[in-house]
């Protein structure tokens, strides 16, 4: 018989369906791979199984007036993993990414998801990830919240009012009921003040815009950061509260001290590793480092103000110590990995057949009955 | 107006009716992406922009029983780029790769192609790419053939009788009508006779099969080495005539002077700095070496006995000098890269359009008017 594989095909709106935006089964899913990831169940990308992604890196300018040029978040990447436990699949992320979407109506990046059988490769699912990739992104300073803070927190800083931290703030509001105020500060103030709108409507919380970062953290429980990398974010240790837990989902520039006087907790230690290797094999190291999150950190190791990155605690490695909250000041530092993506389509992919959402598509193009046998077409790469 | 993003989506069986079987029009497509290589109109993946793909690579062992380990041709891979010339649009192929398919009557690979607007990333289609591969594959050696002979082809030996000799077969054939003879050798013998048996009844060529790599070989004008990787291939340089044009797109081990004394094109010299770079980052340098099919030649330059890299020919560059062919004896190396898929999937896909060929998809899952704007749930990566 011939072979037969079918797979579905997911749309934006097929994914809103199978409930992509129930952040509170989105940070469950999260906390279940940063166990995962503790305990070794995944693969991602090289020789090192560890690396983010491979992207496609334009050039500052081209001889040829088509090409692609660098411009502000312009890329394209594809990020691979295989993850263990339930999931056991394998996946690929696909995204373009470019700042000038926002001219044609677009989203800044146009994901998508393709789900594989661990075994054979055989495709399970193509999805719309616009929606999942902000959902798994904000999912994770959301885990990062169950274990790291020195009380429940009531105040809540956002620094960088887009569409990363509004996904953010609905899955710490999912996950901390007690949380009353929300202090947004945005370096184009209307934006921080619709911020403050939505949360007054939608949740009904004591809101306030600052006008400054300092002003915007100053009384704050946890910070949540994901300011745009084009706007130049500064802020200093003196400004927290002593148990403040600042989550970065973006990067921020601040004062030595900020980085250590505080426990850092990194979503992933290997991953770190893995980036850090990138960058020395690079043609400019600090210009690397400076395009990570955790740049500043992998500088203060160089320095040697911070230790070493194989001493750095990870959320998985919190979560399995199972030991009480550091008393002090956290900050949380979260970079993206497929791993997150895998899971939380997985566990949507799963709902959408049960529910009978998408699109039924078949790699060979007809019925089990009726198709050529592909084997002989089979091919290497 | 909300966005609207319609692609395609076209199953093995579509890529067969918009003419993935034609093979002189694949090695057409491939030889333009040689000349676009050479004037360096592309993008691959990572910092050098010439990366050959990322794959997950599966560990020799696991203490997570579901976890895919270590197996003959067993991997996954994401193979980025960005063409120029005509084409000027990015894509991915990604596959699984696992030999143990074929007990499933699945081909080793399974692999599919995404392509994206180059700005805004948005899907144009997404294709099965198991013939386009096989047939891109076979395409490279093909366009090699039409500039490297010593002199017009009358016979013609094929090293290895599976899926991708016979589509390399297929393309030398649409280049060289003069091909009167074809000497066929593989491990397993009755595998070499229906190889031989195909050729008779499809061409009507005058065919043998050769019990030995040596006697396949020994009156050839070109020599087709695709064999398996687990069918150990050692060729001797006396072995062959003089003018010989040896088309290597499978590994091969040879005794020095066969390296030695040939004239050595390659594909691509960037492509084959990167998998050197990539391998001496590698714990062990000989094996990453050892996987690529240029290894032997990469072994030889370390040695002192081949030139660098950096002063190799490849054949874009032939190709540009238009100088008369090489009297003797050629070996050409390709290795495959995401530029061919690329050109020779967005060539399909414009015939695909242009006939009524495929599935239509949308992106966000309705048509213009209906679909809500993803735009405020665009994310990062």
């Amino acid at each position: 018989m011939a072979p037969y594989s079918p797979f579905l095909f997911l749309s934006e709106t097929d994914m809103l369906t199978a409930g992509v935006s129930d952040a509170g089964r989105s940070v469950d899913v999260a906390d279940e791979v940063f166990r995962l990831l503790h305990t070794g169940d995944y693969v991602m990308g090289g020789l090192d199984q560890n690396s983010h992604g491979l992207a496609l890196v334009f050039p500052k300018w081209s001889p040829f007036p088509q090409m692609p040029v660098a411009g502000p978040d312009r890329r394209f990447s594809a990020m691979p993993a295989y993850l263990g436990g339930r999931f056991d699949l394998c996946g690929v992320k696909w995204y373009g990414s470019n700042a000038a979407n926002r001219e044609r109506n677009l989203p800044r990046s146009i994901l998508t998801l393709m789900l594989n059988d661990k075994d054979t490769g055989e495709p399970l699912a193509l999805m719309s990830a616009g929606a999942l990739s902000a959902s798994r992104t904000a999912a994770v300073p959301a885990v990062a919240s169950r274990y790291l803070p020195a009380r429940p927190p009531r105040t809540l800083a956002v620094i960088g009012c887009g569409v990363i931290n509004r996904a953010i703030v609905r899955a710490l509001l999912s996950q901390h009921p007690g949380i009353e105020r929300v202090v947004c500060h945005n370096r184009t103030t209307s934006t921080a003040h619709d911020f403050a709108g939505w949360l007054q409507d939608e949740y009904g919380l004591d809101t306030a815009v600052a006008d400054t970062a300092r002003e915007c953290v100053e009384l704050a429980d946890i910070v949540s950061v994901a300011a745009s990398r084009t706007a130049p974010l500064h802020l200093e240790a003196s400004w927290f509260t002593a148990h403040a837990c600042i989550l970065l989902s973006g990067p921020m520039s601040a004062d030595t001290d900020l980085w250590t006087s505080s426990r850092i907790v990194l979503d992933h230690v290997p991953l770190h590793e893995s980036y850090v290797n990138d960058a020395r094999r690079s043609e400019d190291v600090s210009a690397s480092f400076a395009a990570q999150i955790g740049g500043p950190v992998y500088e203060l190791i160089d320095a040697g103000l911070l230790p070493p990155l194989a001493r750095f605690e990870d959320l998985g490695g919190v979560i399995a110590a199972d030991s009480a909250p550091h008393p002090g000041r956290t900050v949380f530092i979260a970079s993206g990995m497929a791993v997150f993506d895998v899971a939380w389509g997985s566990d949507l992919l799963r709902t959408a057949r049960e529910r009978g959402i998408g699109t039924e598509l078949e790699l060979w193009g007809a019925s089990p009955d009726t198709v050529a046998s592909p084997a002989t077409e089979g091919a290497s790469a």
